[in-house]
């Protein structure tokens, strides 16, 4: 039974991640071959694809040369076969990033002209269709990948340093891409709005505004390509953390009685079929999504994010029964999807009920009661969802100790795919939104798109859940691989097990020096924002002022030249951040041992985990408190009264909270323990 | 040597202690005794001292009842004397404030009266008197009662228990002074600011907005009360934490060559007479900063804060010398006094120098820009201090263990009783400044005050680094000490010691729980300062409108019932904050055991030392952001522009960070850890 199992349910992350690609293409071309929008649509959709294809191969270059040097570093220490994987896990990375690119930038002006026609199903459709395209790209190239470097080094000794260095590919990317990519949207978003306070007359999104092409590409960028990388990264470290626990752990569960070298090589191998099946799975739900376009949006969106945990539970229960594999693997898959979506809802509560009523109020008595009551209730928001995390460590640790922990990420991200498809979705309605007004298509048409994108806004909290649940516990399942890691190392080499005990010195300064880190990457992000979006605001006045008959709808502005602003912005300043995550654990696990080093990871977990959910939170109840706001929501105010201009500056000091630093801050410390494990066996004896 | 040294040395404390407030009733009375001023100006001081009054027998009664219940808890638990010992901690704090607040709330009037007859020496050396009072009670009481406790309990067995509960009895009061204080202030400093705004003509600080009485309480509530009750909890649980490790630690590092018990009771004692010594050095600086009084201001209190580590130091080195004790002592003793330095430097650069200007050029975009930037200030403000802390451990470790690193708080904080007479000094020249605007004295009395005022702000930033650095020590001390107790009690029990594990998933899910909690601090206490706030410009616009004449300056405004809004707002709201930092840790404790609350203890140290560091720094950085506007040193701005609007809804975010959120949060983390040793004994066997 279990020998059938070992040779065919292995490949099922490659089948169903080809199957994936092959259903991705479909749908991309099916996007591009719709029909064409008018001559200003195309004109517009051009520009952004364009900007965000620059934005793509600046990036490229930038990692390309970090790239080398990190694989080089990786191939002296650890051998060339683990520096290929590196590669080959950015690469993947990389790829996955630009076909859901390409697809998006193609997809936002094909729903704006299905939107035309009027059958909102149809616009729904073409952007679900769209995102898709991402979804099952990151999904697949992900399992892929994966499945493929387990198929053929399964039997290796270098098994565990491929599927870290692997990780660590696919960390490095996600990690620049969503700083890089963050970065580059907020400084066109704040840029574009202070300049349309600063100039007069020109409104954020007005056409003659050169800021609103790069405040389009910024979706792309920093929602398609960021939230892409960071998420097929989620996924990639969830399942090698359950992987490098199951290969180096003495003290594996129990997974179905008999020989001990079978269950490990189940252990090592269940992830991988997990995420197999979960990528199945949502496949089929991308498809029942589809056919329910007749629908209310919202049903459909929020019906296609709940469905995977669901039926993936059910699929399990079913395999486990069948492999004769104990059904706590189920009842841990079970635990990480429902923790995944209670944190979900959480995060949509607090962006989007009471809470941002109350700061929408607090606008009332002027910008500095709504920032404080932001900050409050982000600061709250923090609570339930650590709570949850906690409580499905505990539970998963229960049912199979640390294994448990990360299974329960694997099973949080069961509906990968999908999650993608919906958060990709958002950036290409709020893009079909931005072009159908860019082309002044009327209301009826604005009508459509604007209830797609606002959809899609409420909807992304459920997938930020999955995605901030499944980073902590992914952190706390690589921070225990790693210290499995260490002292299989040491115990390899003659050695005792390091002791991490909590009150040691090295290990209480290490604390203390990783709660810095995410404080420097929350810092340098915002500054960055703020420093590139002041060049926006000068370029863009520059254009008013140089530009003759601008003013007067008479003459093009020069979008491009914003473009470039923010691509060059965003290249320099993900430097320092995307360095201090990779540079630090290196430096304290060389410098200050492996103790130090996990207290280094533990410390920064602490105020990372809190931090990045009080940012993305605050940000979240921000903007829409300003949304509350313009959709008259609150008693005698509407757009541009003084309530209003209040909620604009919480707004603006949310928008990098939520879309950079707090993803920012989320991502580092995923990446430093995907990296704090790869250099596991090198500090082991120091 | 070392017999005659038990006896004598021993009762440094209770001498020293004695003589401070011998000195401080001095000053009181010389205080009292000057010259009154004029009938406006007594009538005006006379509303705040009753309205300090007032706020401090509310929080009496409510501290009694919350003080009643935790007594019967202690005593049921752990005996009557420790039950007394807590009460005894707790009245020592509550007493020192309101001798403090007395005079501090006499010195405001009489430096202003000084200040009339236009020699600044004289308006300086009163508010230094004033000061030193709450200085000198703060650092004396604290000594006295600590040194008392030991001499009669030095042979019981019963000493662990007493002095945790002494130090649970300090915690508790600076807790609920320091958050209830906190928000008072700000409350009633952001309300009057916003009424300000919202009814036409009325300045924050002008006379007729009934505002300002309270505004000028909440200075002596927050400040003087508050801090005081702070400052004399970090002296108190620094020594005890020292004690605590020497009492109960199998691991003392040799202090002197021979018998291993004199070893440990010279461990044990060692604290207290360094902070005997310090008190003796401290008394000594506060004269020689009175000798210096026709100096610069500035100067002589820098050099105040500055000297009394220094000559502590020379001190210690002496008396080890004669003693035979190893220099390690006054090495650690070095390195602690002079990291606090450090930090107290790095906080004055963020709240001075380029950032601040930074901060004010970016409000030049806006209150947007100008919040992100100040944001970034704090968060990049977090880094070297923590760093500073992490290598004091280490090399106080390095010298002498975990009880290096509680000595090392202590050198920190040799001069506690100079560094609150400075902080009681700001409050002081801040009220002489308010009551001589209320009381229309003119320009020339404005610019003495002023600059006393001005001096004060930035020297408490290197007291505030002192009293930030030694927290974190001290908590890592009373962490350490508080496992040790655990491992103690359960040998005492015939049982294994708890192994306090990183990866023990206990411990990882205490940490994940822990570092929530000052973020609900934080949320709660940023709420608080804003619903009070609300409340109190409610009752400023009903004053305006029902009291006929009022706006003409023909009628008197109602100080008082603003003055009863913030008290009892302080009240209400300090609860929730306050009851989380006591229950968290014993819920913990009992329910998921000892290692889970070690966990919880480092999740909340790691997020509570950045986000308090964070919250004041920023908080500071915006204020003198604001002032620098209003100085006209940003080219082209001053009071009234856009851009100082802009600074100001900064500031006024800043309002609770600096003062009620950050100081709640960096108190939050010490009672949590006193409280756990507190319990140490009760929940080791679970």
């Amino acid at each position: 039974m279990i020998d059938s199992w070992l040779s065919i349910w292995v490949k099922t992350p490659v089948i169903f991640g080809v199957i994936a690609l092959v259903i991705a293409a479909v749908f991309y071309f099916r996007v591009i071959g719709m029909e064409k929008g008018n001559e200003t649509m195309e004109r517009i959709a051009g520009y952004i694809r364009e900007g965000a294809m620059a934005f793509l191969f600046t990036q490229y270059k930038t990692l390309a040369v970090f790239g080398a040097v990190v694989a080089v570093l990786i191939g002296i220490s650890l051998g060339k076969v683990a520096a290929a994987s590196f590669v080959l896990g950015a690469v993947l990375s990389l790829l996955a990033g630009f076909i859901g690119m390409k697809a998006a930038t193609y997809a936002n002006v094909k729903t704006t002209q299905a939107a035309r026609s009027g059958i909102k199903a149809n616009a729904l459709v073409t952007a679900l269709d769209g995102g898709a395209v991402m979804g099952l790209s990151v999904a697949g190239l992900g399992a892929i990948g994966l499945g493929v470097l387990y198929i053929v080094f399964r039997e290796s000794e270098l098994l565990s340093p491929i599927l870290h260095s692997f990780a660590v590919g696919a960390s490095s990317i996600a990690l620049f891409a969503r700083i890089g990519g963050g970065i580059y949207t907020k400084a066109a978003d704040v840029g574009s709005d202070i300049a349309g306070k600063v100039i007069e007359n020109i409104p954020e999104d007005d056409p003659r505004n050169p800021g609103v092409i790069a405040d389009n590409v910024g979706d792309n960028v920093g929602d398609v390509a960021g939230m892409g990388a960071d998420i097929y990264e989620s996924m990639v470290a969830a399942i090698v953390a359950a992987m490098a626990i199951a290969l180096t752990s003495d003290a594996l569960p129990t997974l179905l009685e008999g020989d001990l070298e079978i269950n490990k090589t189940v252990a090592i191998g269940l992830p991988l079929v997990l995420s197999g099946v979960g990528l199945a799975v949502s496949i089929l739900c991308i498809f029942l999504a589809r056919m329910m376009k007749n629908m209310d949006p919202a049903k459909v969106l929020r019906g296609a994010l709940i469905m995977p945990p669901v039926i993936l539970a059910i699929a399990s229960f079913i395999i486990m029964n069948m492999l004769g594999i104990t059904q706590s693997v189920t009842a841990v898959m079970t635990i990480g999807a429902i923790g995944g979506t209670i944190i979900g809802l959480i995060t949509d509560y607090y962006t989007s009920a009471g809470p941002v009523s109350r700061i929408a109020e607090a606008a009332r008595t002027g910008a500095g009661t709504n920032v404080i009551q932001g900050l409050a209730v982000g600061m709250e928001s923090v609570a339930i969802p650590m709570i949850v995390v906690a409580a499905v460590a505990f539970l998963a640790n229960k049912y199979l100790g640390l294994y448990g922990i990360a299974l329960s990420a694997v099973g949080m991200l069961g509906g990968t795919a999908v999650v993608m498809t919906v958060d990709a979705y958002g950036p290409i309605s709020d893009n079909a939104g931005g072009i159908s007004e860019m082309s002044a298509l009327g209301p009826e048409v604005r009508a459509i798109t604007d209830e797609l994108d606002m959809v899609g806004n409420t909807t992304a909290a459920i997938g930020k859940g999955y995605a901030i649940g499944s980073a902590i516990l992914t952190v706390l399942a690589l921070f225990s691989a790693y210290n499995i890691e260490i002292n299989h190392v040491r115990a390899l080499n003659g050695l005792g097990a390091v002791e991490l005990v909590l009150t040691d010195p090295k290990i209480l300064i290490g604390i203390l020096l990783g709660s810095i880190l995410p404080f420097l990457v929350g810092s340098s992000t915002m500054l960055a924002v703020g420093k590139a979006a002041g060049a926006i605001v000068v370029e863009i006045g520059r254009q008013f002022r140089e530009i003759p008959g601008l003013m007067e709808l008479k003459a093009e502005p020069e979008p491009k030249k914003i473009v470039d602003i923010a691509t060059k912005a965003a290249m320099k300043e993900m430097i320092f951040p995307g360095c201090v995550a990779i540079v630090a654990p290196v430096l304290c696990g060389f410098f200050m041992g492996p103790a130090s080093l996990a207290g280094l990871l533990a410390g920064s977990l602490a105020v990372g985990a809190t931090m990045s959910l009080f940012m993305a939170n605050a940000g979240g109840a921000w903007d829409n408190a300003k949304k509350y706001i313009e959709k008259g929501k609150l008693a005698g105010e509407k757009k541009g009264t003084d309530t209003h201009k209040a909620a604009v500056v919480g707004d603006m000091v949310g928008d990098p909270f939520k879309d950079t630093s707090g993803p920012g801050i989320a991502i580092l410390i995923k990446v430093m323990s995907v990296v704090s494990l790869l250099i596991a066996p090198l500090i082991a004896l120091l």
